[in-house]
């Protein structure tokens, strides 16, 4: 069915997708489908957060009838989106089979359940990448299909669907946000010279890139090194889907009064984590700009960073909304505890394509680091590319 | 004519490069084919040197008619293999015209001149991509050419030929080998873990590349500090063209009888360069295992690499012919060194998918390095490739 040439065409798939089809070695269907449904489900990054992005396709004789994506926090979700889609187009679901890359709620959130209304649809069979862990779902929403007779099959495209959504799944796993640690440094590992000059390693092209993942994350963090070398404004500057919350790590200090971060605290929310040994009346003076202070107990910067993770992950922090996916930019001190704590999930290295040498310039990481190179923290690589001179590596963290 | 399907099929030439000649927007012919001519070129890289690689091709009404390259060092030159290869497929050289990447030789050098070679045949045109600075050519070749009423041009496929031949060009016209640094980090730039533990940050398919890049150059370099850490043994484990001679920078000290490199001095070539602190005695303990002493006079270690430079580019260095391809594998003292010494021409960067951090930590650079960012060497990326979980990112120097 779903190779007839008819068909296909009505349906708008690419030709490499046509060409993937019709090969006598064709991958299976379903997963040709889920591919659909996980790309729409990307679009929502950056906007659904702290929602998981989910995407769903409608599909029929071969034919997609409908397709859509939960597109914003609070907004309708992939299956009510891909219903509606194909109802506009004059397509009736009934009978037809639901790609959702994430298992159907069955509760009550923002929205009704979306396991009710592929029910009402009438759709005859559901697949799922992942089952979601959401404590109000949790396979719920799989059972209340199949007490419906609808046929369920899960875990197709599974790995695609678990890569995406790993910020949700973390967060709802581990109650912390995932951690994407950017860095930039030289050919030969430099974050700036001998002499402290960094500006700038690499190029616009680069800085334009990291601006563009600083509009989509809820928060970036710095530690009080960076704010004093750098006194840096934390702000994406080409817009994006979201407005950061600046965090600042503060063990023994705050930041100036006159620092950007400060001065700029009434305009962009601005947090400080402060260890017990900062004084209240310093951050008297912060709130009267604005700054918000999240007080931690821990007096080591290892457990300050898990008692933090766990606090953002939560639904009654500051902004009152859990916190998906922190940027950590720096500097050596901050990405030390992290690391330390096992708390990097992604990194974004940038190798700028300059050589600066010397055994007193800086790298990225500050203490403790991993004496034994068997503790060293293994990362896998997403994606590398080159930006102007510079080139930029993602990795994920291998779980042990 | 170079796009009638009949011919075109005669000349075996790809499918892309007829798509290339047949498109509206073709590029020049003369271009292509000069590609053609760079591609056989290469093909003598680690053969030829400290001859350059060259590449011939003989074309007659857009047909090939007869390629050849510089296969070994000693053996015929490109266009002689060229024309042989024109005449012993039943074609007659004469009237078509030569792409050649660099200008014909002139001189009797270990075969007779190819200008004359050329001129026997009657070739009606020479395109040549680069003149050869080499004092007994040096234009010498198409001045030849042209009296002897063959129309010559000159600067065909330049930039590409440059490029190709940037070590020779660098020998003849600086009097100093080309000197490729290679170096494997960690994703946050260290060469090593605090307690120094470094094997391995890369995987094997990095260090496969590292082996076949020490089979293609003439000399490998280290100091003595990678000699007391690593004991390395400095050799091509899969072979390759050439068998690199092992050089190792002695200011202060010289290796032990029983590392692996003195261990092995009978069957690799071994050099030390000897510093003028190095006692005569240390040396001749070094000679009974036939390892070979290069004395310097520099005290300085920048200096040193001068003038180790322009003695290891001479024909009456130790081994009687000039090195063209000088690679680096550290450690940080002898790396710093050549850097501030500006005589890094190309980086193999290594980098692991492993974060060790620490701020004792070693990078790959030793001092001096660059305290101000505007000197710092710029480079400018060759290739980026990603070997298992390592990306390697190849780099050239910008020249100033």
């Amino acid at each position: 069915m779903w190779n007839s040439l008819g068909k296909l065409i009505k349906t708008n798939i690419t030709l490499s997708e046509f060409a993937l089809m019709t090969h006598p070695n064709a991958p299976d269907p379903d997963e040709l489908w889920m591919n659909e449904a996980l790309e729409l489900a990307a679009l929502g990054q950056g906007y659904v957060e702290p929602n998981p992005m989910v995407g769903c396709v409608l599909v029929r004789d071969g034919c997609m009838i409908g397709r859509g994506y939960h597109q914003i926090y609070g907004g309708a979700h992939a299956e009510v989106n891909a219903l509606e889609d194909c109802s506009s187009s004059g397509e009736v679901p009934q009978g037809s089979t639901a790609y959702v890359t994430l298992e159907p709620c069955c509760h009550f959130g923002k929205t009704p359940p979306c396991a009710d209304a592929l029910i009402r649809a009438r759709v005859a069979r559901v697949v799922v990448a992942v089952t979601d862990p959401f404590p109000a779902v949790d396979g719920g929403g799989i059972k209340r299909l199949r007490e419906s007779g609808i046929e369920v099959i899960t875990g197709v495209g599974a790995d695609k669907s678990e890569r995406l959504l790993a910020p949700y799944l973390k967060r709802v796993r581990t109650g912390r946000p995932w951690v994407i640690a950017k860095w930039a440094m030289s050919m030969d590992g430099r974050i700036a010279t001998s002499t402290g000059e960094s500006q700038w390693i690499t190029g616009n092209e680069s800085r334009y890139e990291v601006h563009q993942l600083r509009g989509r994350v809820d928060a970036i963090a710095v530690g009080m090194g960076t704010v004093i070398a750098d006194d840096p404004l934390l702000t994406a500057r080409h817009g994006g889907p979201r407005t950061p919350i600046r965090i600042v790590f503060a063990r023994h200090r705050v930041p100036d009064l006159k620092s950007q971060l400060v001065r700029t605290g009434s305009e962009t929310p601005t947090w400080i984590v402060a260890g017990p040994a900062i004084a209240d009346s310093d951050l008297a003076l912060l709130a009267d700009h604005d700054v918000e202070t999240m007080r931690c107990d821990s007096e080591n910067s290892v457990d300050m960073v898990d008692e933090v993770l766990q606090r953002l992950a939560r639904e009654d922090n500051l902004s009152g909304r859990p916190i998906s996916n922190l940027m950590i930019e720096g500097g050596g001190g901050l990405l030390g505890s992290f690391a330390a704590a096992h708390q990097i999930d992604e990194a974004h290295v940038y190798l700028g394509a300059k050589l600066i040498g010397g055994l007193k310039s800086l790298g990225p990481f500050g203490d403790p680091g991993f004496p034994r190179l068997a503790d060293a923290t293994r990362f896998e690589i997403q994606s590398v590319q080159t930006f102007g001179p510079d080139v930029r590596a993602i990795y994920r963290r291998i779980k042990d």
